[in-house]
């Protein structure tokens, strides 16, 4: 049980991790700290919320378990005062997209002053944001990936793996830097091809988006999302996404290869490798 | 009134067709025709097929409104068995992917014999296939473009366009090298990154796959779609294919130049564009 629960950021996911942790009885006293108090408003209203403040220090001080909910560089440069406030016996995670920086940072501050921090990534994102679509049940299925590191305090990977379980969520757990090559391949890649498929069909003569159906709105719906939250993931994890890149432009190649060489056979071949390993997806 | 509807080709969208038609009574009698008589026993079953043939000019002799549907390259070598055997008055249409090389072989025939074909391509397919997944109300809302040229004649981009909206759908008219271009851009380009995706994610180490999540699986569902149909439809196109590419290939690149220069305030002009213009899509 947690005696106050607070959440730094409340949008889509800081406003569902509130919402769930109510919902689910999981901490007495659940604060948000938020840039605008008008935008804190509504989750106060609805209850997901006991306290709200614009205070980063303030919200924080008091908390024995702090979600940091706020776009990946954003949150490294709140690190530094969330450090500075947070009580010694706090365990503190995050619910970046991206974590070598983050879990670095932490790091470094830690050095300085011990606290129970451990990096978590809730593969519960959506193109949409904002607290209006935040949901108790959004990590009910999901997977967290949680990303302790030799210097991890114990207690912090266990709290932080028995939270998200209490959500409903499966914890994976990788160090930073795999957490963030894997997720350039299944996440942050996919999102700049989706981003890049509608430019192409944007330039095509005549434009090509109007007739768009259901197969052009699966694969590109990703890139509706907020381009705020996007451009520090992309900035953040460019090493990763950079590899990503070459092994998708790799696999692009061969496939166009065989296209233009006409060679039906090994063409056929190459599909269904690939229908064969996305039907292997969970 | 249609006397007698003939499907070649009995899967998604041609068992779609019979059923759609069946449901709205538009045609008195249903004919399939396909390779293989075991696969067609399920839709004279269900009673969306009166009969079935594997003789294609049986099948299609005595039918005053025939619809091709099977995977485009073996629609074109079809074609002049379909000539021969067609009724004077007949109407025919096709449901490929693409569209000039099958309305040229037509008019190639066209010129032997006139008989009054004009090419479809109803946006309505899936990344399923086969008899079992077709639904009556698959062309209910979808967009069918319809592909007449200077030689198509009059009533056979009359007769199709009704037949289409009898069916429920919205019917465009383009002509099949523009056709050909815009799906290109919308459709065969996504399914060429879908499965180019698929492969990436598979190939990083870990492997990727293991932990999509909603955003991976919407992007890259096109990629469980038929390697039958969809070597048929990358050889076909392939020009406006690698037109679609070498656009791709530019916005892709244009994006990561952004991502590595670490232009921030750029970049995020260029996604909040890409999203504009994908949050425009109907």
């Amino acid at each position: 049980m947690i005696h106050r629960l607070t959440v730094v950021g409340v949008g889509l996911l800081g406003g569902s991790v509130a919402k769930a942790a109510r919902a689910r009885g999981l901490a007495r006293e659940i604060v948000g700290v938020g840039r605008d108090a008008g935008r804190l408003r509504p989750a106060l209203v609805e209850g997901a919320l006991d306290h709200a403040t614009t205070d980063l220090a303030a919200g924080v001080r008091e908390a024995d378990f702090v979600v940091l909910a706020a776009p990946v560089q954003t949150l490294e440069r709140l690190l530094p005062a969330v450090w500075a406030a947070a009580a010694p016996d706090a365990v503190i995670t995050d619910v970046g997209s991206t974590k070598a920086t983050i879990v670095e940072a932490a790091e470094r501050l830690g050095a300085g002053r011990p606290l129970a921090f451990v990096g978590s990534h809730p593969m519960a994102g959506s193109e949409q944001s904002g607290y209006g679509v935040a949901r108790a049940d959004l990590f009910t299925g999901a997977t967290v990936i949680v990303t302790p590191t030799e210097s991890t305090e114990p207690r912090a990977a266990k709290g932080v793996t028995v939270f998200w379980e209490s959500l409903g969520a499966h914890v994976a757990v990788l160090d930073p830097r795999t957490h963030d090559r894997v997720v350039a391949a299944i996440s942050h890649l996919p999102h700049l091809v989706a981003y890049a498929l509608v430019e192409a069909a944007a330039r095509a003569e005549p434009s090509a988006l109007d007739f768009a159906a259901r197969g052009f709105k699966d694969t590109t719906r990703i890139a509706a999302s907020d381009p705020d939250v996007w451009r520090e993931i992309f900035l953040d994890n460019r090493p990763a996404l950079r590899q990503s890149l070459a092994a998708f432009r790799a696999a692009l190649d061969e496939v166009e290869r065989l296209v233009e060489a006409g060679d039906a056979a090994r063409l056929q071949a190459w599909l269904a490798a690939a229908k064969a390993r996305r039907e292997g997806v969970r």
